[in-house]
């Protein structure tokens, strides 16, 4: 159960304080609990969150392994993936040395109270890789904890495929690692606003209380009118994550048929344009119940006014992490209508006032996607829009590039000015 | 349609800037819109927002009458209400002079958006009954603008009292009040609790997301354990409002069957007591599924962590409105946990880091509540409650005392530093 990890390997190493990324040779990892998986890595992703260490808003002091988006080969095993050792997660009697894996951005443990319960990303166990609490993926090798837990088995879900709309063994590994963070994530922001119970009035068309306790025979006479029902929605921030969250939307607003407008706001040209060009691949498939708009923050706030004469829209869904957008998110959010936070903020206090949000009513979800709860919504989103998913380089895709790993300082720079999206580091190259 | 209303009639008045409540002499408000009523008063509360004019946090510069809460009958109506205007509030055609009536504290429309979908403390229309917006009900008369959407009729209900568990015509008029204000924003702050996706895993059994996707077959297999399903809820602030949000909460808790703890937290012994005497009346007819108990501040952190084993509360209901009662909310919550706010917050900025938000996974509701939507739910627990929401005076009861409208200057005093618990004005006594 366990291949030849002497020697060393290549790894992307920010070394503080801030804006020096470093390739690096460093000893490959070894299996150091029985719970651990080694992966020989064929892919890892740039994202919008590694920008927060490399700005050195992380209060990191030593040199780390970079990454937290990363799809290989299972090398080697710990000692509880031997069969016979039940009673654990499936993973731990099912995994092999050679299966195709991805995993979430932070560890977790698949046994306790909050990995039973979905919420899989503040697992007592939870590490983020990538930070002084364990290596990240940028690199050629990586140990990871908790692997029966963290782990996701594509090569499994290849065999039991038939379920799926789509076929996963015919998936580039480009378009499945975006399966690690971004489009879960993007899944999670849009489901979180579309759950809230100040949007079921809209999407139960019955009203509130009524629509938090779900339909009855005796509701039915007070069905909302269809004006009622109409929704406006801004996504705030149109980075990878921005780009997905906006993407899930539509998807899950036209299966509900639910009537919408999406105003999608970012400062940034180059991805408006992107976003642009994704929304123009959806509207060949569309079915025909919304309007979206992609926007500079000024026309973004006029457009809001202008489709609800004034009052704002029915959810925000927040893809950036500083007050500003905060505070955008805010000014463009109607009373009783729901921000939905998915950005990583930090130091900085809420931009808000108490009797801000008394006044508007407002309810806020902060924090981070529980990415392993989130992975069958997310990877059937995945094989049902290959049209942008299962693209490189395109206007019209999600992924800017693969680069070599040796590239990394370069490609990080680029990322962190807009310069260039979503970029995907090649170990091996 | 009219009554003799020359004259003029008592009415409780702030003088600015704070602290100065007088009983002055005031004309009797007349019908100045086809939608208004004139309701002469029988009882009128005051209420803990009342004191954040009282205490001048509410930048009012102006003398105005106090008051939002008020029972009373109907003595005039505007042209509205005269048989033939349909399209209307159902309201318009049967409100008849001599009904009693009760008003939520806004007032709202009916006929916008916001009403039609039960946001209703949001209508387009709303003003906050005693602010300079429109004055107050602690008098002997008011008026209520847009009465046909605002007004509650009670003569109405009692009519149609068969399906109501208890009979409205039994109900004492003091009991009645609690309508206005306080018993509604208390079932709804317990049912946005109970509501939030993030509260869903432990109440379907669900895991999330499927939680927030409704119960499926295939869903099944993947039902919780019993333990994951225990929950820990913390109240914060006893005024009269959370002693409601209290009450709803164990009512609510019980009806779904689910296994609980909660903890009811407030600073102030007299109000303390009161809420251990509310308590054990419930623990007479409560099906043994939960534990309930009173602290102050720091004994319920104690017992919060010794509970839950550190990790926190499921959700936090706060009812004090103050940033150091969202701090305590906010350490006594788990992550995935909801902080659910009731207070109303003034000029301070939200006492909370971005990064703090985020490593909880927070959630917030704030705001107002839709009493006029809340109203069949809060009218069900009053008749169901009879045991605490009808009695006056009690160590048990909500209601503290009846006193003159002469009195308020002293009522307000004393109900400022939590000396008495809910008084009523009798405007005629
Ligand atoms: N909650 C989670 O689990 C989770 C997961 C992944 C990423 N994130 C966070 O989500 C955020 C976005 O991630 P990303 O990879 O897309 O990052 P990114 O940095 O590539 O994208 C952020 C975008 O927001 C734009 N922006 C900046 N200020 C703005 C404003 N005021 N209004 C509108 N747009 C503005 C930027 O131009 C940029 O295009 C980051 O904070 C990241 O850390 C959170
Ligand atoms: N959202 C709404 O629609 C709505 C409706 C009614 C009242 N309110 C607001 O709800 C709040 C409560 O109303 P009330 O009538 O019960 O008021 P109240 O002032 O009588 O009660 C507040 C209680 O909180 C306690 N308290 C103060 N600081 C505390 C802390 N740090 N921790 C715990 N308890 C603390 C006080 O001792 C007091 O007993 C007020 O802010 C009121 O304006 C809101
Ligand atoms: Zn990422
Ligand atoms: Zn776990
Ligand atoms: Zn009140
Ligand atoms: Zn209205």
């Amino acid at each position: 159960m366990s291949a030849d990890l002497n020697g060393t390997q290549k790894a992307v190493r920010s070394h503080p304080p801030a804006f020096d990324i470093r390739v690096d040779r460093v000893p490959i990892p070894k299996v150091e609990h029985p719970d651990d998986a080694i992966v020989k890595i064929r892919l890892a992703g740039l994202c919008g969150s590694d920008l927060h260490v490399f700005r050195g808003h992380e209060d990191v002091h030593e040199v780390l392994t970079c990454g937290h988006e990363f799809l290989g080969e299972v090398i080697a095993l710990g000692e509880s993936f031997k069969p016979g050792s039940d009673r654990r997660p499936p993973l731990y009697s099912s995994l092999k040395v050679g299966d195709t894996v991805i995993a979430p951005f932070t560890v977790s443990c698949g046994e306790c109270h909050f990995c039973r319960i979905g919420f899989t990303c503040r697992c007592e166990r939870n590490m983020l890789f990538g930070t002084p609490a364990t290596p990240g993926g940028q690199a050629q090798y990586v140990r990871v904890p908790f692997a029966g837990g963290t782990l996701y088995n594509l090569s499994s879900i290849a065999k039991a495929a038939s379920t799926m709309r789509g076929n996963i063994n015919s998936i580039a590994d480009t378009s499945l690692l975006l399966l690690c963070d971004n489009l879960p994530t993007g899944v999670f922001a849009a489901f979180q606003a579309l759950s809230h119970p100040k949007f079921l009035p809209m999407s139960t068309g019955l009203p509130y209380p009524l629509s938090s306790l779900g339909a009855s025979a005796e509701s039915e006479a007070l069905t909302l009118l269809p004006e009622d029902r109409a929704l406006t929605i801004a996504v705030v921030g149109l980075g990878p994550v921005g780009m997905c969250a906006s993407i899930a939307l539509l998807d899950m607003l036209g299966a509900r048929q639910l009537k919408y407008k999406v105003v999608a706001i970012e400062p940034v040209e180059a991805r408006r344009k992107r976003m642009e060009a994704i929304f123009s691949i959806i509207s060949k498939t569309e079915k025909g119940f919304g309007e979206y708009v992609v926007a500079d923050i000024e026309i973004g706030k006029a457009l809001v006014k202008e489709w609800t004469g004034g009052i704002g829209c029915n959810a925000v869904i927040e893809v950036v992490g500083n007050p500003s957008a905060l505070t955008l998110a805010y000014d463009v959010v109607r009373p009783f209508g729901g921000i939905h936070s998915i950005g990583v903020h930090q130091e900085p206090m809420m931009p808000f006032q108490g009797r801000q949000l008394y006044d508007k009513n407002v309810s806020f979800d902060f924090g981070r996607c529980p990415v392993r709860a989130m992975l069958p919504m997310a990877l059937d989103l995945l094989l049902r829009r290959q049209d942008i998913f299962g693209t490189v380089g395109g206007d019209g895709s999600l992924i800017e590039k693969v680069v070599s790993i040796d590239e990394a300082a370069k490609a990080y720079e680029e990322f962190n000015t807009g310069k260039c999206n979503k970029t995907i580091f090649d170990p091996w190259r």
